[in-house]
């Protein structure tokens, strides 16, 4: 009998992610594919992302809305609170034999109590990872709940063994984002026109003599100060003058910060080389940033992906500190003048080399194996 | 200015343990306490905890009602987003400077996650202890949530440090619990009678001649065998033939079963040798445990505070495996004769001498003192 | 095609109420029926109705926690919240093409509120009738937010159609609870031990020469009271001396007082002619009913069921005061002396005559029908 | 001692509505005013209407954050029940004498549920009207659970009655709204910009030629169509080509629509005679609307204010339907021609004149003076 996996998909990031885990489950002869899609997932102003989900072939099992709006620390927290309600709800119904939740945020944290209590065993995708502010403290409170660990790598592994987890249930799979990059790699070139399919605002740009990507979340810890920051990266970006694509951040305290200081911006200056998106498809976003001189911001993708690719990357802010780096990321602080600068710098420099650091983009069958055959129990206790 | 010290007490066994920490707060010149009873601490069938701690002279900020009825995994689940949506607004509303959670029920994990998300930094006590179960994952989840640690002893502070906590957060303090105890051993004899006090349900019974405690609480993960488990030592209690005080357990999945199990065995065998409690005040209750020939069942009670009082105890089942222990304890399994044979042994050997190993009695005053003068932040990062 | 019928019960009184409802509509070729069972339905302390639904042959489609335990005004209030919030839930998951609720409590309400802002057109069992207290204000919310009414009797239909319900969505069906009084009195007479079958607490009593039943629920707005008046019924019960076969309350603000109350009194006087239960199946209860010298207590039963099967009621202070009356009932107030010297009346009197008063014992069918045929929309205006 | 009376704005227009009200409550000798400010009037996307009230001298004693994000008929349902759950709290807290709530919304009936389940009185403003969709049987359901009704004219107070309440508790206060447009009409000229103070987005206009309004609001039970709607009103605006100042709609299941084809016409079009705003202060509103030419959508401002200021009223579809008008209103259905038409009609005719249907202006005192002087309870039963 095969085993029911559910696998809960928050946020449009994480399905980017997890896009080849998802096929590799619903593909495996020895597992049934359950699909929860929840929280900014389902909303409109974060790219509807269910609706990709179902264009792209999957069928979702249940829609949980958790999203208490307000976007300030309170509704924040009410959020996983309701999120916890809800989503038991969802899992006690499906009834599966194993849940798989991804990453670091306040609706993943949900997940995995709901799971926890209802004893069903929890699978979690990219623990061990180092990156400060809250969502470090909530990636290891997951790591504690999980049974079951898929990390990007040998020193993530390190680390969640470090903290107490048996080593048989710590698997280094790599990180499922590298295959969407292996895979974009791999599929012939795509010639039809990124503004017609994916609308946004902002001018049609020219982007055939090279262009820059930006992705700029707010920082929870720095709620204030995300305009700000925002507005030194848009600065940086209009003088730098290169056709550059934006966008828009996801759900979270202080995205309002960031939000309306590019709104405010494109009123002001209406910039003339810069486009807005809310998100493009995971294999059109990376194909984009394959071809990019550069990429901007503080997205994981500019250390993660970019490293398999091998695309030069300028990593504003504390964000990303701890993370592990390959040789195509420049670090500099919210300061326009530095982000120039880097950008410049790369402009001059080599492109890097693929670097193998967060996967080999096989993860996903390695996941889906794993799912299939590994010991599943909710038993668990300190290993030391 | 003093400093705002929010604790959260949901259970009774947790306002037991720390009633030294909450007066030694109180009484500090340099901290303001504000208290939030939530939980089962509201409840009548719990022993209405709230009401004692009126009683004892503290003032309540702040009554969260968050447990929804129904004593399964899904209502276990569920109350614990309610309780993060619920706490969210009593710590908002408050604004304390640093949230006190303690132990690793489902309530402290809903403490800690609000707390959290509301960027309020966070000690927790009694972490870095070894017990399996659902609690185990709970418990360092919480640590991996909280700022601040306050542990009961030296292995539990290479835990916390070992699962990537800076060592300059983690305190060793003791376990206020122990704070209790040494009041007790303290304070002059009681002569006041016991069950015209505390009413409760049975026989009066003849104490002076040497009596037993009993306390087992249902363990989550064998939801369906709590009825069977309480049976044997209620079996084995009744053949025992000393008078036997019995606690009745908290709320939890599957506390249905063990209280079920107990009325069922009144109605059928009527023991004239058995009286059961709700709950007595903590000093009281320290105080007729010193006085047992022994305490049987599954509480930390027997491990840890009869550790330090000296009092024989029969510990049951798994529950508190993993646990550091004194020479006090006889472990056993959900066995009648087992559990009879333990209590017969303790019968013939010699009272077992006081031991620190979870504390010397002092901890409130230690805990209060660090909470006055500790740097408190939010910011966190794996400390390796 | 079928419709698809959810009905939503959430507790014991309101399962009786509606069996033959749900049997009718079970059994109808042009219905599909939906079977949630919510709150105060699925606890154990209320006689978990679910098990007896389930047991009589139904299938229940969704279970929905959703009482905050507390048993104070606040979490009333909060139930009440949460209600709607899960059974939104289960009845968008459900998508039935009208949604069934009975009465007047807050989970009743719940249902409404959920039916109405999912546009599911709202069909409301026994709007119309006049109680006072929080039940009349919620009872008659609920018809401003039904689409369909199912009334009791020809003065109730009046009252719906004055409160602005176009005539033609008033159908006066009877009270489906009549046809259980009918079902009773046809079925063959039951020889077996009522005291094994059903447990309970309190001896053995012996009922061929007549016996008493009573049903005293709490009544919400003089929550402080509730535990005096429940002792005068008992005083008096324990002075008339005859068999008394008592019924313990349904969960509601203030149910403490009265199971308290109980309590009390059973452990201070032991009486020897009272047995309690928790509940019975409806039709057990009803034949009980039916052989009663008498019902005492504050229960629409006594007014309703008790109308049509002859039976003699005593109630009890204001809880049904406005409810039409036939000649079987005599209305005191809480006091011992009067509630003893109204069934003394009783013993000496004749047995009154069965009185259609609140139905014929067909309104199931009836109800079915109606829900197979009638235009079923969400549009409303007030018809003045 | 004074009442302590607790009004809950919930949306922009309520607070509006009410502004007189919370002033004469304030300044009343025998009140004291306690603000809960909860749901869309706490969003950025709405016009953040917390910060006009403190703006406005008001202090704000809870916020309360209730609103579900999704905007469809799943999170408006469950954006009640969590209204309940969070306002109890609030209410609980603040322990008011009275609660006020206001005309028919979600969070309009959140609060009257959680204020009757804690048995504190409830008032409700503007009950008795009548215009069909969900919003009737809402504000219905609240006149059952309140205990006192200020309602705007003798036939809302004529249906209020014949629903069951009982004539003294029934008060032909006026709708406090027109109170707004009696001080605008008082005050002196404002020469200030309008562009520069409420910033929004389009070109800036020329209106001293005169100009129109439009308000048109998405309606629940036409959810698909919204989008379509709104688009007959743009392309007649467009066609007419006086200046127009539009505002953005209130959340509600369905806005997105309204939202996203206002979003939509502007980019294909660039329409250079209208301009945007989110909200004006109530006052602002009111000598913007004087001021116009004619009113275009489908607020109630078009029939009420507008009827006493005599302005001219283009009302579209049916969401105005049932009530009462005065002789400045004009209905069309949703159809760009009939729009135009009747703009055009308007253009030819003379103003109308000013008509008290809706209230003679000085509604705020009136009810002030009610809540300190009638008698507050919660008892209530059908007065017939």
């Amino acid at each position: 009998m095969s085993r029911k996996v559910c696998v809960v998909i928050t946020a449009r990031p994480s399905y980017s992610r997890v896009r080849s885990v998802l096929r590799a489950i619903r593909d495996h002869a020895g597992l049934e594919l359950q699909l929860v899609v929840a929280a900014s997932a389902l909303l409109n102003r974060y790219g509807a992302t269910d609706r990709t989900i179902e264009a792209e072939g999957f069928t979702i099992d249940r829609r949980v809305f958790m999203i208490l709006e307000g976007e300030n620390l309170v509704t924040s927290a009410k959020s996983t609170g309701l999120g916890v309600v809800e989503l038991a709800t969802a899992i006690n119904d499906l009834k599966p034999d194993v849940v798989v939740s991804i990453a670091d945020r306040f609706e993943t944290l949900a997940t995995a109590i709901a799971a926890s209590y209802l004893h069903v065993p929890l699978a979690h995708i990219q623990g061990g990872e180092v990156t400060g502010s809250i969502d470090e403290k909530v990636r290891h409170a997951i790591t504690n709940l999980a049974d079951l660990h898929f990390v990007a790598s040998e020193p993530a592994a390190h680390r969640v063994v470090r903290m107490g987890e048996r080593p048989e249930t710590v698997h280094v799979t790599g990180c499922p984002s590298i295959d969407v990059a292996r895979r974009a790699l791999d599929a012939p070139p795509d010639d039809t026109d990124l503004f017609e399919r994916f609308g946004g605002v902002g001018p049609r740009l020219e982007l055939s003599n090279g262009y820059v990507v930006v992705l700029q979340h707010p920082v929870t810890t720095e709620y204030e100060e995300s305009r700000a920051n925002i507005e030194e990266t848009l600065h940086a970006a209009r003088e730098h003058a290169a056709p550059t694509l934006w966008f828009w951040p996801n759900v979270d305290a202080g995205s309002d910060g960031t939000s309306n200081g590019i709104r405010a911006f494109r009123e002001r200056w209406t910039p003339d080389n810069m486009h807005f998106f809310k998100s493009l498809p995971p294999e059109d976003f990376i194909r984009l940033l394959h071809g990019a001189a550069c990429i901007v911001g503080n997205s994981s993708a500019g250390i993660r992906e970019c490293s398999y690719l091998g695309v030069p990357a300028v990593n504003i802010g504390g964000r990303q500190a701890g993370r592990d780096r390959g040789p195509n990321v420049i670090d500099v602080t919210y300061d326009r003048k530095e982000i120039l600068a880097a950008m410049e710098k790369w402009q001059q420099r080599a492109r890097p080399e693929s670097d193998p650091l967060y996967g080999d983009g096989l993860s996903g069958a390695r996941i889906a194996d794993l799912l299939a055959d590994v010991p599943l129990t909710v038993d668990k206790r300190l290993a030391y």
